[in-house]
């Protein structure tokens, strides 16, 4: 029995998210269809994070264990045959046998896209969130180095959460432009249910005057939801690297 | 009555081309749907080339006559809300009544995208070909070199068009990569019929050695379409800018 880690990356946009659901496909059921046709055996695949419905994944780790002798580029050519078209595997190796994709991660990087055209675009359909008012990209960069630092970010977390430690170090915050398409970046050791998109929510009722300019050190000093902006909606969001502290290839 | 210059975006994957059909829906009658649905009025739209079935566009220029009042903004906002979500109008505005998307082009610029990673891409399904062995992108560069300038392309053309010129002018043939994509973009003051689907082709038909180094000047020089590579599938395709000599605003 060996222990197999994969790299994937996917469109969430027809998936109740990543884990595993009574009603509805999910990617993690998805995969390990996948996995029970390749290898003839059902296997859990344990996922470095639970992604919401609609979230997409450019970088999203996972492992399961198994006896078939299928490795890299054999195993994920052999898996990409039978996946749907909106999942791909793009790498799988043998880990150790205690590497763990979501205890053993140090950090992740997110990114929020928004399509700020003044009319909807076809190609960033269900990949981006459009908003067709004019953003100003530089006041929405220096409103998101709030975020930077160690700081308990309750007030960034989805109601009925029960993590007990809310406090987390932003690595990395910002906004940038590419003509009509703004993105915005952030990195930490780790992340809230729903943070990002109440992050990126929080920006945009900075931008339209929803919420005063200094709203963000508000929510981080009181620890209060009401304090922070609106949730935005999933579409925009992209799980974009998941790293692990040590070399973890068996 | 007025003449209406509109710039759409499109999403080709659902469609059988832009041209009206007698089966299968294209980019024009969904368009010319749309316009019945806002001005009351079915009114034939001209565009600015055939595009073939499943070709994308990020700036497909037509045209329309019409008796609404409707301009600019409010009119691509109104046809937004009722077009599909693969196609949108970016610009709408009025034009001399003689101004024509087809004749009146001066030139065209199309890509054609590669996804060149080893395992398939999520994100690129549909709007990129899939060529997982290795390509030397500074060699296909040079290779394309060879299409530039005034030549007849009669043998990058699909057999039964009845054009009677086939020489035109390239003025722009390069490869670029950018990670795992890879892009050809070729401009030029017209195009024949798949010209650059059989350019792409036997760009991959030599780096693949199927074609010696010099096909493209023998190609150019027989006008033997035996003598170039195979049509790349359209999935890769986009066409990217069309203009026009003067300013067609009325």
């Amino acid at each position: 029995m060996a222990r197999i880690k994969l790299l994937l990356r996917y469109d969430g946009g027809r998936y109740h998210g990543w884990q595993v659901q009574p009603n509805g496909i999910t990617v993690q059921s998805t995969l390990q269809d996948a996995i029970e046709r390749i290898t003839g055996v059902r296997s859990g695949v344990t996922g470095c994070s639970r992604t919401d419905a609609g979230v997409h994944a450019e970088m999203f780790c996972c492992a399961f264990d198994t006896d078939s002798p299928l490795r890299g580029e054999k195993l994920a050519t052999a898996l990409n045959a039978v996946l749907p078209r909106d999942i791909a595997v793009y790498d799988a190796c043998e880990v150790s046998d205690t590497f763990h994709p979501r205890y053993d991660a140090r950090g992740k990087r997110y990114c929020y896209r928004i399509w700020n055209g003044r009319q909807r675009h076809p190609f960033w359909e269900g990949r981006a969130l459009h908003i067709n008012r004019p953003l100003d990209e530089q006041r929405l960069n220096g409103a998101a180095n709030a975020f930077c630092g160690t700081h308990d970010f309750a007030a960034f977390c989805a109601a009925g959460s029960d993590v007990a430690d809310t406090v987390r170090t932003v690595t990395e915050a910002a906004v940038t432009r590419d003509g009509d398409l703004i993105t915005f970046t952030v990195a930490a050791d780790g992340f809230l249910y729903n943070m990002v998109r109440i992050m990126t929510g929080t920006l945009l009722d900075i931008a339209f005057g929803r919420l005063p300019e200094t709203a963000i050190d508000e929510a981080l000093q009181t620890g209060d939801r009401a304090a922070a902006g609106a949730t935005a909606p999933a579409t925009g969001l992209y799980l974009q690297t998941v790293w692990y502290e040590r070399e973890v290839t068996a």
